[in-house]
């Protein structure tokens, strides 16, 4: 077999691997983790990373971490002790989830993404990747970042204060945009690219500049999917890969959620 | 020795090294990989990663990765497979090249850089660090991008359409520039740094804002190269190093090539 | 116990490590480097990783790289040969520090940073992730730098000029920050967030925009902290964690400076 071969792995104690669960070489599992049927983690992986008390703390206890069922954490990434992953996670390289964190089910984590500590990320939310996410952001379902966007939590830096910040079901953040501290976006909102965002938006906003403005109701933008060519927002009415609705379409399964 | 000392070491089925090939510690290459004469791949690198298909096809053959000779790629870093890479790579710590890319000869990808898959990448090409090179892009050679340029291809974010890049040979894309989708940039351009640019721009632009404008020829623009007193644009006039031009003089070069 | 059990640990020659040193998996520490007690090297890194003249000078005998004591330097972090670092530093992961810089006491290097060569950093100076930091540059102490943030310093991109940046004491680089080359910046300076920043700057200047200017005295700004609800600038009065003054407050500390 070309990989998982068991070279150079450790686990380590209280350990709870669901069947058919693969991991790569040169991978280490810490203490206290549950990971979930076919869930595959590739090479040079840390999952279980001890938070910073196990460096000050004698009694230290590795806080439990589970992932999910079916999930691929791709190589060289680390995911700290004590959070909560739901089933169908896609990892990408060299990215980190920090503490004290709970995803949905089915997220994507691209590579280069930092999720700092304390988050609530719904199911079907998305990180393309270079992204951090910061302290405590709420995030809810089918909400997507693009590359390289920040998410920032400190108003008045250095401070101790976190003002965080929401994201509405279905939002759009796309590449590099600046999230500052108390954002909060309702749902299907659209922020253009390098945007520099702070304040509080409705649902529908199509939101762009710096400072970021509501330019439009997202519903009435003059933009077009090229495949369905009918007004691209909101968005799930024309896209389907890999959502609950990629079988019977958005408004089936709209229909199918409200019962 | 103090390194490649062939300590935790993986080779997959039919790889072909050339001769006086290293390889660091730590190091994986998957199957049917070529790697070319006194190439150095150093330690925790990943060389013919499988692409997604591996984990969904039992029939999966981990496609064909070329890689020349004379090149060196540095810790942590991933080339997948299905690649084909010219002589004399520089690659750094922490990057990742995706698979169906074709890259010519003693092009330099820095640190924590991604090239996203089906790029076709000329010779002399340069990726400083953390930029994001999407899909399809097309590169002519001696184009360098800067720290933290995105090129990104989804016109209508989310959406399965991809509006390919692409940079015409001696183009430079400076920090922190947002690529749009379908951008097309002539020869010798200059997009100056954290411009946000989409549309056509014809050869010697000097490209600036957000939007990003035109805004002089680059062969006018009043900047002078240090060394040479000379106009900085074009600028193979007053930058050798590393260039084939590097003893002769671009002039002379351009002879030679046109012959 | 949990980690630090010395599995598939390289140590070179001439390798000075202090009482009490932890070294993680996977981690290979080059030859000449010191490292004082109690520090800390987590899984999966390269410590005095050669630099470029190893590749092609027979002769090459690696730089001496000295840490201090007290420091932990966390997974898929690279240190090269040819840097003094004082004691305290806190290294997050998937880092980079490259040859020939010096470091103070208490710095914090944050998650994907890059450190380019022969910079001058003081103390407690803070990287907080994805910051390309370029060569030569000069910080003075207390210094942070928010995620995002490129320090650049070729004028003429490519050239072989390097115009060096430099950073007061105390001033706030806030994110997606770009710092063009040669700009100065004074003592308790502070740039907010995706400006675009050259030239000089005199101490306490609030600073915005692209291009930025200096649109007030910090110290005037209506920014109050929220814990003490005094002006937030000069932040040393408001901000005191992990600070040499965080016992008995920077007002006595100063005093006990100037003594």
């Amino acid at each position: 077999m070309m990989r998982f071969n068991n070279r150079n792995i450790h686990i380590g104690q209280n350990v709870q691997l669901g069947k058919n669960v693969k991991i790569g070489d040169n991978t280490s599992i810490y203490d206290n983790v549950i990971i979930g049927d076919n869930t595959i983690i590739c090479d040079n992986c840390i999952i279980g990373e001890p938070t910073s008390n196990y460096y000050c703390d004698v009694n230290y206890v590795n806080p439990q971490l589970k992932i999910g069922t079916d999930s691929i954490i791709r190589s060289h990434s680390i995911i700290y002790a004590g959070s909560t992953i739901g089933d169908g996670l896609q990892m990408g390289h060299h990215s980190v989830i920090r503490e004290n964190n709970i995803l949905g089910n089915h997220c994507m984590v691209g590579g280069f993404v930092t999720i700092l500590n304390g988050c609530h990320i719904g199911n079907y939310v998305r990180f393309h990747s270079y992204d951090e996410i910061g302290e405590e952001s709420e995030i809810e379902d089918f909400v997507f970042f693009y590359p390289n966007v920040i998410v920032a939590t400190d108003p008045t830096p250095p401070s101790n204060t976190i003002k965080k910040c929401h994201f509405g079901a279905y939002t759009q953040v796309t590449s590099n945009v600046m999230v500052l501290p108390g954002t909060d976006l309702g749902k299907h909102c659209v922020v253009t690219a390098q945007s520099h965002v702070s304040g509080n938006f409705e649902d529908f906003s199509f939101i762009s500049g710096n400072p970021a403005k509501r330019v439009a109701d997202s519903r009435k933008m003059p933009l077009f999917n090229n495949e369905t060519r009918k007004r691209q927002y909101p968005w799930p009415y024309n896209f389907s890969r890999n959502m609950p609705w990629c079988d019977c379409g958005y408004e089936e399964w709209l229909k199918t959620e409200k019962e």
